[in-house]
């Protein structure tokens, strides 16, 4: 089963399973839709044996989660009447691609499995392009999210420093600001200050007149300002952590934004609102024309193109693992990825305890956050930079970057 | 000079008319921040004997305007000060990469030249991704931005497949509908209803009801739908074409979306104003929960990664064949892109009269436009496959996607 949010390799660790159980001899059948699909009235379900190997390689590159996936949670009494299904049929062996909420339904369906003395091994597979789960080193799909963002970051400001103002971009990445740090590999050595310039992550409170005041400085300085940020930033309101985009729409609803004449009423999710009020709000308080405001939006876990090929291989690698932990090993547990950063980047896998990723979320630690709150450090970009795979294309310019824009 | 927004090639074109200028042995100047650099008090200039043929090379692959542009239109007067300025240093030859706007700047300048009887040849180099300009069989620009979005859309659809609901991106391409056609390539021969389902041109009038009745349509018989939008598109009011992004910013100057709070002051350029109000139309009249909405923002004409190798190759011919026909015919004119699509796509340049697309505008053509008005026919598939280079990778899926959604 295949789980939450897709990522742009999900399909490669799928394919991952399906090969692998090939040549361990275990009959695979996938389920479509998750959770859903097992509930239904008629399961949902393909037999590996009837697929191809052409069929694999095509699944194993197609972004999008093949077999389906829902964002339902499933409650203890789903939980129970699936694995009550599993031994019914005499499943031996569940694994489950997804991130840690994923985790969270497998631990509920392995407890009640061993209360009831069922001899079946399940297996939680991570995904995520949040990369915020504990025991991993990083979590496949992050690689990918991380190079498009990049990708964008770099050319977006490409196209800023051509075409002067401020540009600012909205990353996913709500509770942990790795995808929203990624943006920091579109730096160039060539163009000192292509930016970004300012990251803003979900790790550190967002306090609107510091914000205002570096984009100030960065725009005397330079007449341009390239500025990420995460769709979970948060400011204090009443003592208490309060998101952006929840404050905009409970604003929204309040009546500002929901017109009577049916125009205009935002939304949050897959909407540009956080990116727009925060263009505006630049232009409202620094008197800037040229403010534009992205929203990165789906293609950071599912462009087609340009992904990274180690993400890909790791996803592969740790689908091929699961089957083999869970044949070789017998357990219940959830396959992690670890790495080592030597002179040569290698990854491998590893089995933890369910309890330990289960809705747990891992943050950007401090030593990669920079002291000004508002940038990375060098160890996050050596951290990610194989990560992505391939370096990103590398980039010039005629214009003069390292002072302010002369006429 | 370059001039208008930037495309994923403008600067293959600077270093085709850098190169050619060497072969001809031409002193060529580069003018930074188009007509704002030249009126400056001290023109901002580079040398190109300067630049070794290293630098070209990263240039020629760098997104952006590598010598900068500005969206400052010169008047009458601007157009004189530039070409006594020309007279002045002895200039024969004037190259300015530019859309329709900036080719009449170039016929202004001309104009004037020719009633000064001064030998200046002013030759204007075609790019847009808008893909809006006569004479052209398409515009250098446009096959790496139809190649984005067919990419992000082809993986945006995957991504709805495996998480049905209803997904919207909102395109660039104001005046004409190419960009927003240019999704009907993310359509895969292994998935037959991937989608996009609903395209809508600026070519014809929106009509809401129309528009939610087919989307009506499709999630009834799919439980999913994917639409691409135009940020173009327009209704009638009052007997006027008026478009839904000026209402929308009308509306939320008029109050709605203003509030007095300080939040969400919506804009519109480089804002997700249109995705969002079309997102909450459909949630609110048809009643279906997931609904996310996209605005492609700029990456549709600076991603970095996966151009079309066949748009930067013609982007570097038209600029090499306009140093040829200055040097060779001697007339002012603007350097236009043609195609023959035989058996072999095969592409060569013309030039035409400055005329002939300063401030003029093409459209998609009829034949290129479903009759049912929200789609694109095979001819369009013809015109534009050649166009974004190697094929997008092929995907498949472990869904049923002929039916609607089974659990």
């Amino acid at each position: 089963m295949q789980g939450g949010g897709p990522t742009r390799v999900i399909n490669s660790t799928l394919v991952g399973v399906a090969r692998q159980a090939r040549v361990r001899e275990l009959e695979l059948i996938g389920v479509r839709r998750g959770i859903e699909g097992i509930l239904g009235d008629r399961p949902n379900i393909i037999h590996f044996s009837d697929i191809n190997d052409g069929r694999l390689d095509l699944i194993s590159r197609t972004p999008g989660a093949a077999l389906g996936t829902t964002r339902v949670k499933p409650t203890q009494k789903d939980c129970e009447k699936i694995v009550d299904l599993l031994i019914e049929n005499n499943i031996k062996y569940l694994f489950y691609i997804g991130g840690n909420d994923t985790a969270l339904a497998v631990q509920l369906m392995d407890t009640y499995a061993k209360s009831k003395g069922a001899d079946i091994v399940f297996t939680h597979v991570i995904k995520t392009i949040d990369n915020d789960v504990p025991v991993n080193d990083h979590t496949p799909g992050y690689g990918s999210a991380a190079r498009y963002v990049a990708s964008v970051v770099r050319g977006a400001a490409l196209d800023n420093l051509a075409l002067p103002g401020i540009y600012l971009a909205v990353t996913m990445g709500r509770n942990a600001g790795f995808l929203t740090a990624a943006s920091a590999l579109a730096r160039s050595k060539n163009i000192p200050e292509l930016g970004p310039h300012i990251i803003c992550l979900p790790e550190k409170e967002f306090v609107e007149s510091d914000f205002l005041s570096q984009i100030h400085q960065t725009y005397s300085r330079l007449g341009r300002a390239v500025i990420v940020v995460s769709e979970g930033i948060w400011i204090m309101k009443d003592g208490q952590k309060v998101e952006l985009t929840k404050l905009l729409k409970e604003g929204s609803k309040n009546g500002n934004g929901n017109g009577e004449d049916g125009f205009y009423h935002p939304q949050l999710s897959g909407s540009g609102a956080l990116a727009d009020h925060l263009s505006a709000r630049i232009t409202a308080e620094l008197n800037i024309r040229r403010v534009r405001g992205d929203t990165l939006g789906y293609a950071q876990r599912s462009f087609l193109e340009g992904y990274s090929e180690v993400d890909w291989n790791e996803a592969l690698m740790i689908g091929v693992d699961a089957v083999n932990y869970a044949v070789d090993g017998h357990v219940s547990g959830s396959v992690a990825l670890l790495a080592n950063r030597g002179v040569i980047y290698r990854s491998h896998t590893t089995t933890c305890g369910l309890s330990e990723v289960a809705d747990k979320v891992r943050v950007l630690p401090e030593e990669f956050i920079a002291t000004n709150g508002h940038d990375i450090t060098p160890a996050f970009i050596e951290y990610l930079t194989p990560l992505i795979g391939i370096p990103l294309l590398e980039v010039d310019t005629f214009l003069q970057v390292d002072r302010k824009r002369r006429l």
